[in-house]
């Protein structure tokens, strides 16, 4: 547990002040009070429940880690539970992380069980400037939120490179048809999920700025208005991508679709080529006493030209039809 | 039928009332009276009429068994049909259970033809402990539904499973692919009626937990929007099974024009090698008479040698084509 | 035209008078007067215009039958249309019957060209009990509108038989995929109608039980409510057997995939058999002077012998493939 | 232009005047003055601007042809625009024609750039008998409302005959399938578009009819709601043939996929026939010169018999597969 | 940056002011001040920021070029984006252009970092008539948007002549069938964004058109109107588009299942026809000693004449089922 104090008119922020000073910090309303509580403990908790008397259903849904985005306004607080995203390294699937928190008048509440680039972000902003404390609680909360959006941008970006890479996979793979298409499942997950999380935080978000709570007051709401516009371009970009990976779908269908067309061209042009010189020796095979041509000198020669002619023929043909020499490569 | 009753200050629920003490129970403002009915006789019926006076259609609703969620005021009472789902241990669908039941200002009636695993459990809490009771009929009530909210959840973590295990079935198997689809369909259904029901359920507990009726008081409101977020997630969870049940339709779809383009390419590969053989042998099967190479020594031999060529010809074509010996396990 | 008078206390309906007292009886506000016009003549539509003097535009409503349900608020008095549901016996489509009818203070109108169950239903009812009678014309008319809304059951009741006698077939036949595939398109059209027709039906009985009309007395709300249950439940049935018959589509498109997928099958063993084997004899039928094994004394036999070893070689690559003598009859 | 006035009390309609009259015909509130234009000359325009004084933004909207269907309020008139349908003679595409207008207090203008049969329908009205004009110049409009929808039933019921047509021709056709394609195609956009125009004009008319505007008076409005309905069923119906078209798309796809189907089963069936006789053929063409059948007197007439038997055996194989012989026609 | 002065009552707009008059120019509310600013500079920014105290999140926005269409009110003045279109000349893709712009009571501001036609276009209008600017700077900024969306109509135009090019490609092309799929996949996405962006605009344009903002007064609200219609009919004719261009991929698919077709009938033909021809080869080729055809004199050309026969024979059937000869052209 991190605490900060900004006290109005100060230079800097202090925290050199632990757990037992808070009552006394937030019963003096000059002062403006972070509580940022990561990996937190029992005692944390406890913290949570006697000394600022949040409900504990909220506390509750803090332990936890499988809520929704929300807000709730509570007498002379707001509890809200927001999702932060970040791409896992060595997979292509990104991961939610949530961030509960409590905003007072003259306090603001952190909690979460993983590290947020976000907040660390924060922390070093009021480290080096008094400015965003010096704005209140609910500009603090708003430049936590801010940095929090912002960092779902690489998390779409990353969707569009994955997106052209299948898509140049598609095209290159004879097998392997089902790993992809499993990959492009996946990857429309992904995206059905990130429009699922920000819509709700849009939600969340929407109602902070649109003035339902005295807690954020009227000059901050463009600020939040703001991040809502951020997140807002995110989900956008999230239902792009989803209808892109449609388009995926139907390009992979389409590539199993042509290849069985190519197999049986294969098939085809041997058939077609290779059973009529078939016929013809079959015919010169047959054992009938007078058949003229197998006497005469060049008969075998003259049959063999015969068959090179008819094979030139159907070659011609299936060249004429476009299913043979003519960019092969270019089609798949 | 089982009667509990907590008189305010009591350090023990009293379970020994028989239905004839109910009319002067209810009359006295300061019991709280539990009227649980599981397999409802007639003469519970007749109580639920002559005893608490509730309208005769309620009464109808709750003998009926095909009624849909819904929550209804009356004076005096609220008349409420929910639904509990647990999964049969035979097969891998889940059924839902319907109860209904009436709060009133100094009453519960919990009212079903079927057990209720969270009635139970709420039966045993109450037992043992009277804060529960003590908290007034709508606390009671919520601790009833919370419980019966969280049933839902091994319901959905069952689809996970079963959503894995049909997919590793579609890759392995070569027949009874209409089974397989058979299975997905059940599925896909199975989601949706969860949708349904969770969504009609969270139409009833969002209409408790906004104020709407008096009976449930302003400080007990947060503890249902408590299960209404529970529910919620179920909903949203059952939804990512559906689309994810979508993805399984196209998955499987891809595998079975796979095996068609399988097949194909073993047709077409015992073609493609055997009938150029095929003619090469009835070129020299032909009877003309002036064949020299019929007369040469080593002639068949060649032949024949000439037949191995061509076959391992297009042997490497194919194999170039990545259609033979090329990881044709990991294909499938 | 049938007149029904109940006159308030009294033990028996009075079906005795004739449509020229009509105006002394509605004059009368004790007592109740039902009018039910079946298969009406130019003269009912006269007594609608002069007697009851009903605006123009409803009794060209009623006149006609291609109008959807509605429910219009006039001075004094509402003009409904409702839908009935019947299956025809000898096909598998239900029809929908047009129920128009007005309710005043003291009447209630019901006119249509054909004859509802129904209403018949609701005659004998009041021949035999004056209770429908006495509680007032919107309990009378909640009566109609129940028996009505009852006999949508027997309708869905139906599909689900339909469903499963198609699924059986899809499985079954081999050839006349086009009919299934033109039932199964009937049955989606008859679910949609059904849903589009409670739909709008749900409309008109949802402002009814709303309290919208103050000729619908407050304490006969609810038994409009239970009506609105009903049709709602047959409507959300209607609703999952349209999704089931969206299943047995792709069901059917499975079935037709897998076949072409047998009939290649069974091409590509003939071929993969018989094709290596015609190789064999076409060698051994060349005509080369210098072929050893033509002169052995077994030759021939030994060569029909191999026939046999590759043949039973390729049954038994076609069997591991499962492709064949594996439970056939299983997979279709 | 044609003026129409009707003076109150009047017995006739008086087409007498001439474009200068209008402004005092106008002044005169006794006066209802109908100005139909019909391919409107800027000598009309003109009117509309310097003596009816409407707004600049309305004329240009009436002079331009592609505006969708609505109803503008202004200081004292409403300025409307609705489309009408007419299916084109020699195609089964149907057009829009707009139909822009005024509404004033005793003025009716409508405005066009080609001629509407609707329009047509009224004036032979008003010309014998003042009865319409008698009730106002909303009820005019009303009724020329009433015609313009009433002729939108002639293009849903041509739909219907379209479909049934193109059903047929579906199941008739061996080639061609690309043709009938674009036609369901052109049906599902034609569907599309009707439903499009008749949501807005929907909208519009449903303002109208809902007491939004002083200038539709009260008991003129049941009028405009009849008006209301006649459009609601044309729309409903356009959804139920959009329904329809979407099942001729599936019907088409598996004719496609039976057609596909019968060629292979041709192709098998040939193949499966003729491959395993070529092959007893080819066996006694080796030339083993150890091969004691050769000898034999009626070797070769028992080959050519086992050579029948084995087609028989095969072709009752198919048989009994139900590929052949059976119905082929009913299939297709 | 350009700045347009028009002083109430002149005769001409006045250009010859810089960046320092701005304050007083603002301070005098007879005149009419337009600045444009394109591809602003910092000392632009700055002007904003202190010359004008605009927001400073407005600023951000306005700097940005990745927001999406919006209207905000502020203090004073309102803050929008808004998007224009153009078609890039070398490909068939739109791209869009960012509009910033404040408007206040005497007081236009654009801001764009690229050219936009439609401001040029209005510049000349201003500079050749002071009417635009004498109607005030809310009918001025009408005129802007009015301009902008104008120059919509172009790109759905484009769309129209795309998707027919296509259209004709799809049935003339044999391969490259992923090349077109990929265009129509473009084509789809197009009109998606075409359908989102002015989606987005026409909140902004109702909103500005329906009275909300008192900056934009009330006689102007029917040019902003006109503005939404216009913007309007865009969006409808994109969802047309959209349809058309579904339409397409199932065409695409059709044509794509037809040339598989077409493939396995060739091979079919060839098979069925040269198979049983080899057969009869294959009979006479046996080595039997007793096959009385052998040694009759015209045996071998009977034999041939019969292979003829049987040719003809199969080349009828195939005639016959439409296969072959018959407009093959037409069908593809």
């Amino acid at each position: 547990m991190e605490i900060f104090v900004y006290r109005k008119g100060a230079k800097e922020i202090d925290e050199s002040f632990s757990p037992e000073n808070l009552p006394e910090l937030l019963a003096d309303k000059e002062n403006l009070v972070w509580v940022d509580m990561e990996q937190p403990t029992d005692e944390d908790n406890r913290i949570l429940a006697d000394v600022f008397h949040f409900h504990p259903l909220t506390i509750e849904d803090a332990v936890e880690t499988r809520n929704h985005p929300k807000v709730e306004s509570y007498n002379g607080y707001l509890f809200f539970i927001v999702h932060g995203v970040t791409m896992e390294t060595h997979s292509k699937n990104f991961i939610t992380r949530e961030l509960d928190g409590y905003l007072g008048e003259n306090f603001v509440v952190t909690y979460h069980h993983e590290s947020f680039r976000s907040i660390n972000g924060v922390k070093n902003q009021v480290r080096t400037n008094t400015f965003v404390c010096g704005r209140g609680t609910d500009y603090l909360l708003h430049q936590i939120l801010d940095q929090l959006v912002d960092l779902y941008i690489p998390v779409v970006d990353d969707f569009d490179k994955t997106i052209s890479d299948i898509e140049d996979r598609i095209f290159q793979m004879e097998k392997g048809s089902n790993k992809i298409l499993l990959e492009i499942m996946d990857l429309k997950r992904s995206a059905g999920r990130l429009i699922r999380i920000s819509s709700k935080q849009l939600d969340v978000i929407s109602r902070m700025s649109h003035g339902e709570f005295p807690l954020i007051r009227e000059p901050i709401l463009p600020f939040y208005r703001d991040v809502y516009d951020h997140l807002h371009r995110v989900s956008v970009l999230a239902e792009n991508y989803r209808d892109l990976v449609g388009g995926l779908l139907n390009i992979h269908f389409n590539v199993v679709a042509n290849r069985t067309n190519d197999v049986v061209k294969i098939l085809t042009i041997f058939s077609a080529i290779v059973l009529p010189l078939s016929l013809i020796a079959g015919i010169y095979g047959m054992n009938f006493e007078n058949m003229p041509e197998l006497k005469t000198r060049y008969g075998y020669f003259l049959t063999l030209g015969l068959m090179v002619l008819v094979a030139i023929a159907l070659l011609f043909y299936f060249w004429r039809k476009g299913w043979i020499f003519q960019g092969d490569e270019e089609e798949d």
